[in-house]
Formats: C-alpha cells, sequence, structure tokens
C-alpha cells in the first residue's frame, strides 16, 4: 500500500514540500513552497487541500515561515501573528487551517524569551505534534468507522477524504485504509466530484493504490445505483460541523444525502472532532465560499465547454442537515442523531 | 431571438444543411450534406442527434436524395426504399428516424404515377409536413407548459430537450423559448448533464441565444440552489414514459426529482405523446443502455482525470418514478399524478 503524505517540512526546515494535487493522477509532482505568497497559492488553487491537510500544512508553513524570518521576541509573535491571518484568509471556509495557524502564532508568542533558532526548533516540534496528533486521529476515525462496516462491503465515497486530505489514513476513507490493511475487501463507487474531480482524481487513485475494487461514476449516478440495491453504506468527510450536527461538506453531499435518506442507505460523516465549531449553532451559521465559474467551463476540459456569455454559480460547499445523517463518527466515537456536539466535545 | 434549426433543405432542394453539433458551443459550423453518405456519417457521429430531429432530418434527407437522383415511377420508388433502410441503419434505435424515413418511402410510392419533378416537389412537400408537425407538437407542449410559470421565473433545467434535439421550440426548453419570444423573462440553471455535457454544451447555448439569463452548475448543486430556495421549477424532457407514468431520462433526472421532492419543487415531465410505450407497465420494463467508461473518464477532458486501472458505471438513463412527477406535459394537456398513459393517449 502507498500512503501519500500530503506536506512536510523541508531537510532545512525552511521550506513546505506538497505534493501538488492539481495534477493528480497523472503526475505525482512535489513542490518546495519557500514564501508566504507560494504557500497562499498552493492553498487557493487547491494544490494543497482536504480539511486535516491544510491543518497540517498550516503547521508546517509557520514553522517554515517563521524560521526563514529570523526573528525572535516580539517582533517574532508579531510576523506570526500577521503570517497566520494572511494564510487563514486563503480560505475561510477550512477552520482547521485557520485553527492550527492561529495555534502555531499562540505558540509563537510564548516563545518570547528564545532566541531565534531554540524558537524555530520549538515552532518545528509544534508543527511535527499537530501532524503526530492527526494522525493518531485518523486511525482512531478508522477504528470506530470499522464497526459499521463489513467486509465485502460496497461503499460509496464522495469527494475526497483521503490520505493526502489529512495526515494519514484520511476520515472518510480511514476505515476502508485500515481494513484493506488488515486483508479486508472493499468495493467502492467513487463519485467524481465536480468540477475539481477530486473523487476520479484523488480518491480513486488512494483507494485503487491501496487494493480497494474501484469504480467511478458521475456524481448524477447516485439515485441509479441505491435503486439497484448495490450500495451498502456511504462515506463523506466533512469541513464544518455546527453545534446541531449540521456539516458543512463538499458541494453534493447534501443531495446525495438525501438520495440515501430515500433509499435508506446509512450515511455517515467522518470528521475529527475539531471540525466541529460550536460557534455554528446550525448550519445556517456556515460561511460559504463561492468560487469562480471557470472551474465549471473550463478547467480541465480541453477547450471550454459552456457558450460565451453565460453565468455560472460555483458554491464550493453546502450544509447537510443533521437529520439526513445516520452517524458522525471521530476519533472519539460513533454518534447517533440527534446530535449535541457540544456534548460530544466533552467526551 | 435566434431559434436554431438542426436540418433544413438547401434552396435547390437538393442538400440538407444542419448546424454541426459536436462542434457547439465552441463554433457554430453549418454543413451541406449531398450524398447519402455523408448523411449517414452525420447522424452516426451525433453532428445531427435527439429524436424529433432525426425524424425532421430524415424527411429532409429523403427528399434530397430523391430529388437529386432524377428518378421516377418504380425506379424512384426502389431507391427511395433502399435510401430509407441505409439511413436507419446509421441509429438503429432512433425509432424517429426509420419510422419517418420510411414514412417518406411510402410517399415516393404513392408518386409513381408522376414525373420526376412533380414527384420530387411532393416529397419536399412531405418533409416540410414532418418537421411542421413536430413544431406544432413541441408548440403545444410549449403553451401546456407556460400555464404552469410565470414571468420571472426561474427554471432549472437538465440535459437537452431544446430545438436542437426537436424542429423548433424542443420539448423541456419548449415554454421558456414561446415566453421569451412573448418578452418574458426567465432565469435558468442550466445543469451540465455528465459525463456527455448536453446541458452545458446545447441547453445553455440555446436558452442564452434565446434571450434567457443562464447560469451553467454541475449536476450536483441541485440541493444547494433548491435550499437557498432560488427555484421554482425544474423541467425535464424524457426518453420513454411507462404506462403507470414513470419516466426514462438522461442519467441524474431521478436524483434529481428526489431532491426536488423534498424541497417541493415542482418537477415537470415534457414529452410528445409518441414518447408513451405503452408496453412498458411501469419503469421497470424499460432497457437502459451503459455506455463506455470513457466517457467520464477521459471524453472532452485535456488528458485522462482517473487513475488507470479503475473501473467505470456508465448507465446512460435512468427511471424517475411517477410519484415523484409533479406534471406530464404533452401536445394534448398538462397531466398530474397518479397517471393513467393509456388513457392519457385517448384524450
Amino acid at each position: 500500500m502507498t500512503s501519500p503524505v500530503s506536506s512536510r517540512l523541508s531537510p532545512d526546515g525552511g521550506a513546505v514540500i506538497i505534493i501538488d494535487q492539481t495534477l493528480l493522477p497523472g503526475e505525482e509532482k512535489y513542490l518546495t513552497l519557500e514564501t508566504a505568497g507560494e504557500m497562499y497559492e498552493a492553498i487557493y488553487t487547491l494544490r494543497v487541500r482536504g480539511a486535516p491537510a491544510l491543518g497540517v500544512f498550516a503547521g508546517y508553513a509557520m514553522a517554515a515561515l517563521c524560521k526563514k524570518s529570523g526573528l525572535s521576541g516580539k517582533a517574532l509573535t508579531d510576523f506570526a501573528a500577521k503570517t497566520a491571518e494572511y494564510l487563514s484568509s486563503s480560505r475561510p471556509t477550512a477552520v482547521n487551517l485557520s485553527r492550527m495557524a492561529y495555534r502555531m502564532a499562540e505558540k509563537a508568542k510564548s516563545l518570547e524569551a528564545l532566541p531565534a533558532a531554540r524558537a524555530a526548533e520549538a515552532l518545528r516540534l509544534e508543527a511535527e505534534a499537530i501532524f503526530t496528533e492527526d494522525a493518531e486521529t485518523c486511525r482512531a476515525i478508522g477504528e470506530n468507522g470499522l464497526t459499521l462496516i463489513k467486509d465485502g462491503f460496497t461503499v460509496m465515497t464522495y469527494c475526497n477524504a483521503g490520505p493526502l486530505a489529512t495526515s494519514k489514513y484520511g476520515t472518510a476513507l480511514s476505515p476502508l485504509m485500515l481494513g484493506l490493511e488488515r486483508g479486508m475487501h472493499f468495493r467502492a463507487y467513487c463519485f467524481e466530484t465536480r468540477p475539481l474531480l477530486q473523487g476520479a482524481r484523488l480518491t480513486a487513485w488512494e483507494l485503487y493504490n491501496a487494493g480497494a475494487e474501484v469504480n467511478v461514476v458521475c456524481d448524477n449516478m447516485a439515485a441509479s445505483l441505491m435503486s439497484e440495491g448495490l450500495i451498502d453504506a456511504v462515506f463523506v468527510g466533512c469541513d464544518r460541523v455546527a453545534k446541531n450536527g449540521d456539516a458543512a461538506n463538499k458541494i453534493g453531499t447534501h443531495g446525495l444525502a438525501i438520495i440515501a435518506k430515500r433509499f435508506g442507505v446509512p450515511f455517515y460523516v467522518f470528521c475529527p472532532s475539531t471540525t466541529v465549531d460550536l460557534k455554528c449553532k446550525t448550519g445556517r451559521d456556515i460561511v460559504i465560499e463561492n468560487r469562480p465559474g471557470e472551474e465549471i467551463g473550463s478547467l480541465y476540459f480541453e477547450k471550454p465547454v459552456t457558450p460565451r456569455g453565460v453565468g455560472f454559480y460555483n458554491p464550493s460547499f453546502d450544509v447537510t442537515p443533521a437529520e439526513l445523517i445516520s452517524a458522525i463518527v471521530t476519533e472519539k466515537g460513533v454518534f447517533r442523531y440527534p446530535y449535541d456536539m457540544e456534548r460530544i466535545l466533552d467526551k
């Protein structure tokens, strides 16, 4: 099994190395990012993506930029705070990104008494801690998720919530990855996930390399598959969970949950508990990012597929109401509707 | 307003002029087809497509080829019969194509007593009659459909059931086309319709040229749009209707109907009554064609978007249960659930 790593520090600690996810599956190209601008661009253009992976990336990015700044004391604190703000602004919906960037900024503040080199080393360790915490979280999510399925199951997955989107194992893919490691067999239907095709390009690549039987389908084929009784469960990741269990995930998740409900197919949402945002009481409080229409009309295509003059509507996420979610699976356990995420976090 | 015409006779009546639908929307190229071989190729490669449009094309093709042959009497009858057989073999499943080709051959047979020039003129009139009959059917569908919407409505459309696929106006698009002609305003959300992108390529082009405000969206964005209350109605065409009102249409229609039901958005199916197939008691009797996986993984893309080794599942149609359809609209009227298509046909 190949377990790709989304991002890591360069050997000298002054840059971040990522696999350019926009080029997968055709090309496995690694990029070394040295400036905040390059890192912002990598997030914005989805070269690095996936909620936990963005948290891990934020840790490495902050560590690398702080080290390269050569600053210490109050100057480092100010630099780290500004950098965290700048990186966070690249994808406002990504809560892990800003949370980990600010965690690094807080850490920097706590290091004001140290000289630059020692502060930089402490920040490197903090970034590695973020990675390790996420890897452990993913494994625990996988163990919990494995209680929901059996050897031989057919699972539908949407978008990408695998190793590339996290540190290791993934969230939604973690049960499958762990199960495959242990010799179990799964058939997966990967939705291509328009417009950015993360399912076709990334999830299919991860699951196929991990040994699953993989079929790629268009996003509009869920009802067809479910009406034929071919699907045992739907596994999706999640970008933000409100206090009541409403869950924001890649555009299309909401519709998929509605269709699964109609056919009685269990619909499971997987996420680390850090994805819960108690400031959002319900999904209505979650801000949805709108992205450029070119992603629909021309990106990936040989030539533009839409006529000139037409408009687009390209929200990046939608919010699945809690009542449509059969269970939310975190590292803390498997939780069933109705959800009180505050109590779940206290576990 | 530009109302594109899928095919028409050349001024001298000896050739058929078509718009090459494979090049839309990037290029509006008209082809003059003079030989039976060129016409066969145009059907086979989908330069001309859409069930009613193929019937109209067959009429013009037969008229042009018979005129150019200069034949009359028994020789014309034989030539017409052979030509009908040859053209029909280009797409054996296209019922309208062979039905109208053989209608023209029958007409030729009835003209054996006439000299060549007069027979050719009678065949031209027969071809124009086929066009006019379809245009009248489409117009009646449009008039009936217009009773369901109001000026300023926002309508979602799926796949392509507009002028390009028929003679004029279309089926699902006919109410919008008629309304736009009369100075009404509509906003349309066109689903791109994976994998063949008929919505993005053709429907968006037709509606934009007709003066609608057009937005192209991915097939997975229905729940997002509907949950925000942006949609007044969904309009889809249909390839076959069973006796109980179950309707086969482009893959994805079924899921869209489920989502519309959840949000209480009216879901309307438009078709000529010739689309009803009483031999199918329910949707279970409708056979669904499976198509090659390359349509999902590589067609239209700059390079393949899926990793090597994965499988595909690519059904061309799905069946929407009658209970999810708010109304079926034909040239005979607007019919509401529960449906008894046999009684509707008798009207």
